[in-house]
């Protein structure tokens, strides 16, 4: 069964087959309708997301499906059943599932047990890949390429899984070169620069401020930075307000550049940045919708397909166990603790992808 | 864009129209059964209250559309996005929004900052004006008027929204007289008596005892005592009883007599009353099902119409900031502190409505 | 109007009739694709329970009908309004309902007040007949007879609804005989044993040991071992893995044994389990929605049909108040307290069915 776990499952041709069909949706919504008619989605979110729920929720509906819903305190997720036992469970009530879970991994989990396809909605820090592909919907429509783009990268990028999706997804692109905005503590992951960035042949540079990168960017992409993530209170109060982005530091952007943010956006950027035609953030919510549309589209029409469930052989099964304590190993029950190796030679859990050594 | 705020933004006339495309959609719901296919509501209550939020959603299912639904804890709201964000996404999702939120005022920033129409579904203790169509609707089948009406008000007349809104509404009518039913630290705001119902040259009454009123009334609107709204606990234990209407206190009333109350009741309201054909409150349920219904389809029609903003030029932005700990205005990011002045020459915080000095 | 609040309100042909309708939704789906449209559901789950909710909203879906969902933390129903208003409310919102509740009695509650079908979707330790509904198909399926059959009840027999219930089911065919598989503390109730099983005729062993007890058993109902069930935490962890079935305890069972379970699990059957041919649990789920699917069709039918509201002559009105903590009688508002006499001469709480002395 096609299940879409991480943003990487998606070819760059899927890519561009699934925009194509955002933007016909946009076009002709009367011709997918009753696309999904007699279908249902279920939105499993065991932890709340209003706005990433209600996309699923309002995709599904403009394709003529139900909707059903679930969101749960995170809280109560700790005594429920395994997310195997879930996902065969809705299996029995729904033709695609969307889940988000505080585990990473979980939802890998569901999309191994389940008899339906299941979307990553989230899996606690690993990935969100719907939300990369209203990223990247964007970025075509504003920019009308990906390659050769300047691209800056703004705020927490060292937990920020938006942006550790982005610059994978981008990383297939020829030409693109980013620029990381962040202080040291928030800086972008070593493994990310290498084995991601470099690895494809592109190139970064690391700066802290966010007035001296924005004349050369082609693209903006804003992150929240949360005072939790900082281990000296002093450091981030002197440092917040030089990552929010003002109409006057966005008047030293290019008239072409465009800004991002994956939002809910709390104060990062202001709000009399709304108005300005290079803020592009509540498009990608628009646009999101549309890709989550052709995203079910796509997944339900393969499920129709007779499967071949050969990928499972890249697994291997060494008795080493993940120790990463967010990882859905750790509360699943009887979870085997398979490992894979990875091209760049590392082994990783197959459920969260942390490094094992 | 049109919205729903406050009662009285809706004039009378287009009261008549919602009343009688309410009883038309009772006697012929068939006729209405797809009048909103393909649309969608999007129930966002940031407070729970299943009742309302499930007539707005059999509202729209009665219609045909379908419906995006959040209930949340309100403890939860806090941390989150600004409500004017959370506007502008779910006009991605949906055709129309019905909001419920604790902070006052919070109906209206949703509604300015929406692409569809907003429907107010409670904002605090400022405004609920569905529960008034409701009560309206409820009125006019039951009495076959809204003139010379005698209407007693009993419980918390201070802190009642329902009570304040239904006033307003009826004091544009000729000849109705309020006796108003309340121990004295509940009593109707001074503001209310004198810029709502003498301004409109109606008469009211104030006093103590349910029993002694009752026998005038042709209308009597029941409102829960709360224990929490009492100083002094003794005073409360002292009082309840006599504001609860039993079978014995009802023989007091005329045979036309017609007992509204907005629910959840909790025991101002003696079960033994419910088979009496007086009591008219579970008709109100079902009128307010219809009348959302009448509303539903009213604001999506006008949704359709080419726009005139011209009705901002009433604000000004005064350098005064509302001081009111329930306005939106304190929580929301970047909100003007704007002010209005009102007909009798009060300045009030255009979000709140609280008087500015 | 016809409710259904225990599983004993069906007769045995009226059970064969529904397996009859689940069997043939299976078969043809497409008959029933609109049987209710322009219907509604409302899940009134004022306990969570994701599982059961979602079961009754796929069977919806899959009729054509729409759903009014809501799903609330029991710790917010004690300050609410009460069963019966939120069950008069309801019901002009929806066609039909389905309620869970923490009190025992609730569901009745709902459905004395109610002007439209209530299903008992779990109250409290009570019922949750279509759990047994769910069951009963699965044994009609897998074993092809309801007589001459042997069955293994495994774990918390004492509190258990599910088991009870299904005990009282089966006991109305020939030739069954039931396996208790329990530790001391969580034996069958006495009255289960007198009143149900030896009053219908039928036999039934006692064994603490489920290897023990495997090898003879036609059908093997697992269920939860509870740690807050014990007095002594000791005795649990000494008999916890006890109850545990793995595939080497299922080696010794027949090749056409069949093992359920209501879920959902927490671990009292492996994982590895789940493989072998003979274990039924997740069919069980299918077969949950394809009768919750011929249960709401049959209701919404019989409502249509005039009333005879006969039966309430069988209740008593004693003056002796149940005193079950757990029985809706404690919390709701003016409910009276009846008494009814059971073919055993017991004199019973008619709400939650506890003897009264």
């Amino acid at each position: 069964m096609r299940s879409l776990i991480d943003i990487l499952d998606l070819s760059p041709s899927e890519l561009d087959e699934l925009m194509d069909t955002a933007v016909e949706i946009e076009r002709h919504p009367e011709k997918f309708r009753a696309a999904c008619a007699g279908k249902k989605i279920a939105t499993l979110f065991f932890e709340p997301s209003t706005r990433t729920r209600m996309s699923f929720e309002a995709a599904m509906f403009e394709l003529g499906g139900n909707v059903l819903s679930m969101s749960e305190a995170s809280s109560s997720t700790a005594k429920g059943e395994s997310v195997a036992d879930t996902a065969k469970v809705i299996s029995c009530y729904a033709d695609i599932i969307a889940i988000r879970h505080p585990k990473e991994g979980a939802a890998l989990v569901a999309a191994k047990n389940a008899r339906v396809p299941v979307i990553n909605a989230g899996d606690g820090g690993h990935c969100h890949p719907t939300q990369t592909l209203a990223d990247l919907l964007t970025i075509r429509r504003e920019k009308g390429r990906f390659e050769f783009l300047t691209v800056g990268l703004c705020g927490d990028l060292k937990y920020g899984r938006t942006v550790h999706s982005l610059i994978g997804a981008l990383s297939r692109f020829e030409g693109i070169r980013f620029v990381l905005i962040s202080p040291g503590e928030l800086s972008l992951p070593e493994y990310v620069k290498t084995e991601v960035i470099e690895k494809n042949g592109l190139s970064f540079s690391e700066v802290s401020s966010l007035e001296e990168a924005l004349p050369e960017l082609d693209l903006l992409y804003m992150t929240r930075i949360q005072r939790e993530r900082f281990e000296d209170p002093e450091e981030y109060e002197r440092l917040k307000d030089s990552y929010i982005l003002t109409p006057e530091k966005l008047s030293l952007a290019r008239e072409d550049c465009c800004v991002l943010h994956p939002l809910p956006r709390v104060n990062e950027i202001s709000v009399a940045v709304d108005d300005d035609p290079r803020a592009c953030y509540f498009k990608q919510v628009q646009n999101g919708k549309l890709m989550r549309m052709a995203l079910i589209l796509k997944l339900l029409k393969e499920a129709e397909k007779p499967e071949s469930e050969a990928s499972r052989g890249e697994f291997l099964l060494e008795g080493k166990r993940c120790r990463n304590p967010r990882c859905i190993l750790q509360t699943e029950q009887e979870l085997p603790a398979l490992l894979k190796k990875t091209a760049g030679g590392v082994c990783r859990c197959v459920w969260c992808e942390s490094a094992i050594e």
